[in-house]
């Protein structure tokens, strides 16, 4: 069967690599914002989908502060399927996120779209996301492996654990170490569920690289309720942090409220994940204990 | 677009199913020989994935059971890919699983595949295991559901959660409400795991029906050192039951050594998934508390 | 990263094969009830989905005859996702398929999913059709392998093409050569086909394999105004036949009605696949040219 | 079953696209250089993955003229997986690009994958491709809307065909109607090809879209020898040009090798295209009659 014997992508070669576990062993500690990833600690990342007005991110970044969330999230740019769907406040957004940032004492982690916007996002932000769309934008890779920012960098829709560690290879080789990888699902034939949430990446992304790695059960479950068990798989089975998209009305979210935890759950779903943590050697930030600015 | 409406399997009719969880609301416990899966414990069926010989399985039985496995598994017809593999000692390994539970106590479960041999499987076993690539078998599944048997029905590794709660329904529209799901993997374009173990399928399932939910992680991960960090996922996220394969010496396995756990290892995990079921309000059974024929 | 290395279904050890090319290079040709498929002409099997009634099998049989199919097809035992859809005519299906054959001269294939039945199959049919889903039924492979009947055999909705020819082997091993393998289309991501045709599995079929190769795009579909694009398609890729869904009323039909040409434009599709071939060295019957009995 | 229902990518709404066929029934004509996609003539665009050297992109623009291929590809800028692989000559490559045009008389196309670089590339390309890796780069396709060149847009390699035609609706929403789809293979669970070509996505995208599709079975296929057989299949099933890679001497492609036709084997199949393209009432250009520059 040597016809089968393809130069594709399942069968890449695989040179050392930056990324690879051998080189630091002990894993690698990134800093966002004063709040280290890739320690003992399970880092909450949580806030709205989008920033979408004054109120709602202020609001929901005391929220999830309140509860031992670490660090807010929130998108100003948005990757929307459809160009007709809203696509983010852009500028304003980023200063209302500094704002919630100023009030709150969270760092704040948002996404680039476009290697035009880069200075203006590094400009706000403390940390860099890249989401799943851009995981195979190499010329947006290659730009932020030059910023001082540290990146979250989300596993592609359809890339391979491989490729996801090739493509945080780009902004390493640049001289930026400060990569944090990011399993949010991946896309199946399954339609329950938006995408399939891939938790055995966790321990292989561990096993091959020293970057941390955290998950985000929003955007792959779709749905709500879904979300709080998912979590406690994740921590579970060893992430360095969760993302999770929470929304004061989530009816009225312009964007993935469905998937929106609205505060009392969020706080529900914490004091299961602590619970969970301890179980498994590791600790999540009590309520009211984050900083505040 | 309406000419992508299609009726194929990504938009079947839903009506009401015997599986569904608004007949049972408090959830189905599933009797295997004594042993009550869906209630508060955490049930571990452990290993081998074939029986080979008397010492091994007796072994093994025996292994597990101290570490506070409730139900042996072992595999006496065996599925494989090729027909040139090792498929099984067929009656023979029926009458050394029964061995095994008369020397431990543990009620057996293992696979059966054709309609001809339900009535030697089920002289034998305590419960009938249906195997991924049997879900769609449509026969078996109307004669198993004529049995008195509890089955464990593994989930097809392209199946939709849909699709496996309807092969459910075939056994349960046959009188026998005996079914426990199983969730194994699926088949995805990833390949450095066997199949991409759908977690979020648990959460899924136990909000569509009342049947009890196991996971089985050894053949998902493919990969020994995985399994661990899988089962604990697993028991966070709401699985009422493991499928462990357990080897003493996988490395001379004839089927599955590289997904096996050796003994040590087992111990270990069992440990650890028994701190993660106590932080979500389950139980796992001490070791050495397993009833002893 | 020599963690991702499995001995998962992705790197089966390939030993030499009773399927592999190298033993036949010239192709094997298969005789269903006297018509050859493997040869230079192209093979349309034809007829509904399931019998249903006399009339419409004896109906369906006449109209596909007329414009050059030369084997019948037709469902009496019928797999269906869910238990209450419509199963077959089971024993009676297979007598009105015998009726249509006095009446027609055409040769009939149809389906057989238990190893209880195969008897019963073989009394009445040409060809034993193993579906889909069936594939991977290896008690049931076992046996039509040691029946004197060629066997259709369907790829399963997630098997590779290693795979399927893994289960070819299970009944070339048997002793019967007599095996035609069936692309029907895959299980992908992409929601607006039923399933995803994968013609890149015919030619690779053909390199590795000595066994004929047909194509079934009505399933694969799910829409009927695409039956006749991907018919073309398939006989330019190289297939050796065609299993075409037709039906006299297709809005009544009670299985797979959206995939079923019409007789009026089965006729059409047949005078363009008929053109497609010449012009690739192959040829098709010309209408009313097939032997009537 | 409510608890399924998912706002996620399954179920967009669909709102009245730009991109609709009722908009322009009779399909759009898509004119790259002077050579007109989407009309009767089924137009092959040739040329290597990658522009390597001079003689090397000069010699085989002559070669696929002269056997009639009518638009000139190759990448100057080219998104590779690892970023230690050779990523192209990036400004020298076009100027290449552009020399051998000036050479043959054929229109060039070629890739672009950064927002900076589009002026560039518009400064020497008669149309912009946009890859699989950058089809929901959507600042990207926002800004290539804007040019006043044609645009080639690659289906992502899990994109379902909805979200494609969404991408190509960025591109029109801006002004820019010449948009040419491109269906290159998606991303599956077989492993015998490099992706699986969805040739389904041909006439479903013709039904929806009034766009002109073209179809890409290197990239697909990952096997230089089964390209023939999926360029007579594409055109088939209605495509209106082919994107196939030839190099001169694959073995030492510094990209792509595997997938590259040799100039003889272009030749045969460029025969064997022609005379499917007659047999569905399309037309190939006669070797040899491309415009000369």
């Amino acid at each position: 069967m040597d016809a089968m014997t393809t130069s594709g992508t399942h069968s890449l070669p695989t040179p050392a690599l930056l990324a690879d576990r051998e080189r630091y062993p002990e894993g690698t500690i990134v800093d966002i914002g004063g709040v280290s990833v890739g320690g003992t600690e399970v880092v909450v990342i949580a806030g709205p989908c989008a920033v979408e007005t004054r109120d709602q991110i202020l609001k929901t970044a005391e929220v999830v502060r309140s509860e031992g969330a670490r660090v807010l999230r929130g998108g100003a740019y948005k990757p929307r399927t459809a160009p007709y769907s809203f696509r983010g406040l852009e500028e304003a957004g980023l200063e209302l996120l500094t704002l919630a940032r100023s009030k709150t004492g969270l760092p704040i982690v948002t996404e680039v779209m476009d290697t035009k916007k880069i200075q203006q996002v590094c400009d706000h932000a403390d940390a860099l996301q890249i989401g799943s769309r851009n995981m195979h934008n190499y010329a947006l890779l290659d730009e932020v492996g030059l910023t001082n920012k540290p990146v979250l960098l989300k596993r592609g829709m359809s890339a391979t654990i491989q490729e996801l560690l090739l493509s945080a290879e780009y902004i390493l080789k640049q001289g930026n170490e400060q990569v944090v990888l990011c399993e949010r699902g991946i896309r199946t034939f399954e339609t329950s569920t938006r995408n399939t949430l891939d938790l055995s990446a966790v321990p292989m992304l561990k096993k091959l690289s020293h970057l941390p790695v955290v998950v985000d059960p929003s955007h792959a479950a779709g749905h709500w309720w879904m979300v709080p068990a998912l979590a406690k798989a994740a921590v579970a089975v060893g992430a360095d942090g969760l993302l999770i998209e929470v929304h004061c009305d989530p009816g009225c979210a312009l964007s993935d409220g469905e998937q929106s935890l609205k505060p009392e759950h969020f706080k529900t779903m914490m004091a299961e994940v602590r619970s969970v943590a301890r179980s498994v050697g590791r600790e999540i930030a009590a309520p009211g204990t984050a900083t505040r600015g």
